[in-house]
């Protein structure tokens, strides 16, 4: 499992990275890195594109020991089962993954962010997760519709149970607590998945993976060239923002990142290239900006 | 002392704020709130004027109960002394404080952040708290010189191993850890202060507070028309971002208020108007950036 994993991974960063290159015009970056305790990754960034203003794809393959409290604060729920590890026990685990952000400069175009990991240490311990989500500052119901529905599809094939219980999760996670209001319109997530086989999970997990473009690319091209206004632009920036705050102070990967010494260039690839903070900013009653934070405040149903 | 603290920051905040309007030309925006379970403060704001981007000074007085292990979180060595409190006991507290932020436009003006504070509970525990700092993106080391001997005097009025321990603190205190670098260039910064008749630390706190405005804004008079150009403007916008990043993820009081529900706005007055991350942004061997942020990296003795 833990060579197919990361087969699949990283031909779903080649796949995934030529069809950005194609829509953008421009090339990715690649910087290889080592990590001192075992394993490395793949980091591809194109930045400063013609669609694009940051658009990263990393891919990650390490191993090691850790603690038992380190391998329960590693899935969401913070599950390690009961297979007997001892407190201070050196665990050997391995850890893969693919997580990707991009950020289109057109206002109109949203982000979107992937990640689909596997995680597995010694005594029989593994699980899968992962999740697809998208960060518009303008909503187009036909663009939300558009990608829950691919997201559904591809979900579907595996489990009808997938889709609503992943998007609900989707809309859990990633909550600005603070704000009261959450990152975008989401998408799917799941976590410390093992409930079947783990070939079946694997099957899904690519599944995943590789509909993302599908699911996101159209709405770029669709949008990519919209006209838009100074003002659309700033609450583009201010929407930014928001993404900034959720990254640096909630999110699991990136602060678990930092605080352990990961790649900090590859975990911040996350974040935009500019970013806006206005004192006490609230869009105009009955403006789209309005009726677009309003969905991430009260999540909708995309695909039904 | 409670009272006596109150009006002290109450009229710091009128004197600062007048001192600032002088400089700038344009007027501070004032938002009163209150908080829910006793207290409230006086947010003021001057957004986009002629020399300050975003400049913001807060005065909060809060006071109610709160569990014993909140009141060790409350301090920056976590002491609470024993004073016989149980757990989960509800401890009437009091906490005042001033606090603030002020980011000029032009590249050559740094950045200035400060903030004093009294703390009380039942049982005769209390303690100061508070520190200056400077946060430039060119470094000029008269610059540095005059803010530090500015501290420098104040302290040595009160106690000469004031300046010298409140400035390391200030070093330790200030570093963003996943980059090993520290936000600026320091200052002082003390915390847990007790040590003395509570009357001799008011006077220094009063001191402290009062002496700011000596230590900044001739700096930002000197600095605010300073041609620059478009690549400074955007090492600049870089270096926001790295005060971003260590606001969101170490600064304890935004990290507590944003956790603990306080008034999002008034927290996350102290970030930028704007910001920007580029992908392994590393600044030229043997320029003016380079050697700036070197000063960050490895603190300097600027007044001695």
């Amino acid at each position: 499992m833990r060579e197919r994993f990361e087969q699949m991974i990283r031909s779903a960063q080649d796949s995934i990275c030529s069809q950005v290159e194609a829509l953008d015009g421009t090339k990715f970056r690649e910087d290889a890195w080592v990590r001192e305790n075992g394993g490395g990754g793949i980091s591809r960034v194109l930045a400063n594109g013609n669609v694009f203003e940051k658009a990263g794809v990393n891919v990650s393959v390490v191993y090691g020991t850790m603690p038992p409290e380190a391998v329960a604060a590693a899935s969401a729920r913070g599950v390690t089962r009961d297979v007997g590890f001892k407190p201070g026990e050196a665990v050997p685990f391995f850890a893969a993954g693919i997580s990707s952000v991009m950020h289109p400069w057109n206002p109109m175009a949203p982000t979107m962010h992937f990640n689909y990991r596997y995680f597995e240490t010694d005594r029989g311990l593994w699980w899968f997760g992962g999740g697809t989500d998208l960060t518009p500052s303008y909503l187009y119901e036909e663009d939300a519709r558009h990608f829950h529905g691919t997201l559904k599809t591809t979900c579907d094939k595996h489990d009808p149970k997938f889709y609503p219980d992943f998007k609900k999760w989707c809309d859990d996670y990633f909550l600005i607590k603070h704000r009261n209001e959450r990152r975008g319109l989401g998408g799917i997530f799941f976590d410390d998945l093992n409930d079947r086989p783990a070939e079946d999970l694997l099957a899904f997990s690519t599944d995943c993976a590789s509909t993302v473009c599908d699911a996101y690319l159209p709405i770029v091209s669709k949008r990519k060239d919209e006209e838009f206004t100074e003002e659309q632009k700033r609450w583009q920036q201010i929407r930014r923002a928001r993404y900034v705050e959720y990254n640096l102070v909630y999110d699991r990967g990136t602060v678990f990142g930092l605080k352990t010494g990961g790649r900090i260039e590859s975990i911040l690839m996350s974040l935009p290239l500019t970013a806006r903070w206005e004192y006490d900013h609230k869009p105009e009653k009955g403006s789209w900006e309005e009726k677009t934070l309003d969905a991430m405040i009260t999540p909708k149903e995309w695909a039904s």
